[in-house]
């Protein structure tokens, strides 16, 4: 049944493709079987994450870019978290209606992502999805997140152009924009741009961005677009370029593709570890007795998971000796 | 030094309680002795989660709030996520201003942690904070945080009443609410309730909140309020209180004590274990082999994975159950 979708995914089934990405929503066994089988044919696409807070015009403009990238011929994906239903959990469709300009055209497939569930799902699940829209063949590919908080840091794991949009509302000043927000922008849009403060707005945002000294050598430059009328999206699209010029020129992309990946290794082992930590059943007791030490009050929370993870060892040793087994056989064949 | 801030701290210092807060926020050894110290003084405080988007008012529901239960002569401390500068790092001070009004009162105690830093790290600070408030006597502790996406569903883990605060905006309605929020909420609050569609808008919530079958037997109710006049805030802390004594009267704010208790300790053991787990040389240089598999595409990252965690062993299990860790590989974990 997978691999019936397997094949049909590579011969560019969009319907294979809404399969595959179902099963890696769900995660577990299966979904890391798609992701293996996919795997070697990953990182081609380019990725760029929009990020802001609800309301600031985001799906409006990739949307938009949607379009400025079809009309060069680019296959665009777009994955996109969405607010989902209370109750239901079902998806709303809310800021997704406007997207269905691009239905119908092969060249676009959209995903929205309920942004429900575990606390670090999200960020990982959108991943994957991009993941799969990679390896499908798509050139870009838009991460759309709702920003706030520490959540939005986390798209540079896998952005590797991070767009920020921003909308000048009457009280807001851009000295109250989050510093989460303002670190991760490589690009800055001010958005519904045709409302009397946005000048100011982002003449502010211009001059508080001239302060940041950038790392890299990149400096953020600020767009100002009306998404509903497409005012601004091909200055937009071409900064976004740059940018992109800026890091295959000086090396940078493959190195942010190495961090990604990094990043996504370590993580995934930690999500391995864990499970491999909690599901014995020695631990579990041990979690149970210290809790109930802690409760009696003989002991502090730190010191009672001091003890709780005494007993793990790192067996290098069979390793080692392993590889001195291999080591000696090689020897053996080539010196005597 | 620090042992000279403890004494004073436990002759109710609010300087001592501010520089050890410091610490703790700080993080590390230091921070750990310090909760250790403080530790067998917590568990007696009431914890009020106060969650809901930016500019919905919560720091001025906090602020009355606060003043409602200074005049009953409870004391209150205040733990409040705030926006960063951007650039500086320094607490802006936006909502905090208003929060002056209980300046001076030595029953207020008010910190503002800076939503910065890991994307962990937050709410985990931010329940250590309270955790010194709670051991410094407060009678009432208010978790201000900012709710989006699934941060907030983390304050869970140390509220025992969490208030979701939510404004009626025109051309929002009540079903693009995220779900994270609705499932949340045990108290409702609708602030600036003063404007025209407030009345639809908690009609609305009130209908959808009754379709929500409350697995507790408790039924979350909506308060109507104007932070800004004060208006509501008597019936909001009364249906805080009502939720206060319907968890007292079933044992389930013992449970929600032990629940979070036992989530912290669950994530206090998992930092140790990763501590543990990546400073290890072997480790380290898996990682680095792993990688470089990837990236030459000999292995998928979730192959890589299982890898590098292969040398844990939990030592006392492998003595009781060789045989079980042996076939981990294969089998989910030697769990029965």
């Amino acid at each position: 049944m997978r691999d019936d979708y397997l094949d049909k995914f590579f011969s560019g089934d969009m319907l294979a493709a809404a399969r595959l990405m179902s099963i890696v929503e769900r995660g577990g066994d299966e979904a890391e079987g798609v992701l293996t089988a996919l795997f070697p044919r990953m990182g081609r696409s380019y990725r760029i994450g929009m990020t802001g807070l609800t309301g600031a015009g985001k799906s409006t403009l990739v949307n938009q870019l949607t379009k400025h990238y079809r009309s060069k011929g680019l296959t665009v994906g777009v994955v996109a978290e969405d607010p989902t239903s209370p109750f239901s959990g079902g998806a709303i469709l809310g800021d997704r209606v406007r997207m269905l300009d691009a239905h119908g055209d092969a060249g676009v497939f959209i995903r929205s992502i309920a942004s429900r569930g575990s606390e670090t799902g999200l960020s990982e699940k959108a991943t994957e999805l991009a993941d799969i829209l990679d390896a499908f063949g798509r050139d870009l590919i838009f991460l759309e997140t709702i920003g706030v908080g520490q959540l939005e840091t986390k798209i540079r794991y896998s952005a590797h152009t991070t767009v920020v949009v921003l909308t000048p509302d009457a009280g807001d000043d851009v000295q109250s924009l989050k510093s989460g927000l303002m670190e991760v922008g490589e690009v800055f849009v001010v958005n519904k741009a045709d409302r009397p403060i946005a000048q100011r707005y982002s003449d502010d945002l211009r001059s508080m961005l001239d302060l940041r000294s950038p790392g890299d050598g990149w400096q953020p430059p600020v767009v100002c677009t009306v998404a509903t009328t497409g005012d601004g999206i091909d200055e937009l699209a071409n900064k976004i370029d740059s940018h992109r010029t800026f890091l295959d020129a000086n090396g940078r992309l493959e190195e942010k593709r190495f961090e990604a990946l990094k990043n996504r290794m370590r993580r995934l082992t930690e999500e391995k570890l864990k499970e491999l930590f909690w599901e014995n059943e020695y631990i579990k007791k041990s979690l149970e007795t210290a809790l109930s030490e802690v409760v009696s009050g003989n002991k502090s929370p730190y010191q009672a998971a001091d003890e709780i993870v005494m007993p793990i060892k790192i067996e290098k040793d069979k390793i080692e000796k392993k590889d001195k087994v291999k080591g000696r056989g090689k020897r053996k064949g080539g010196a005597r």
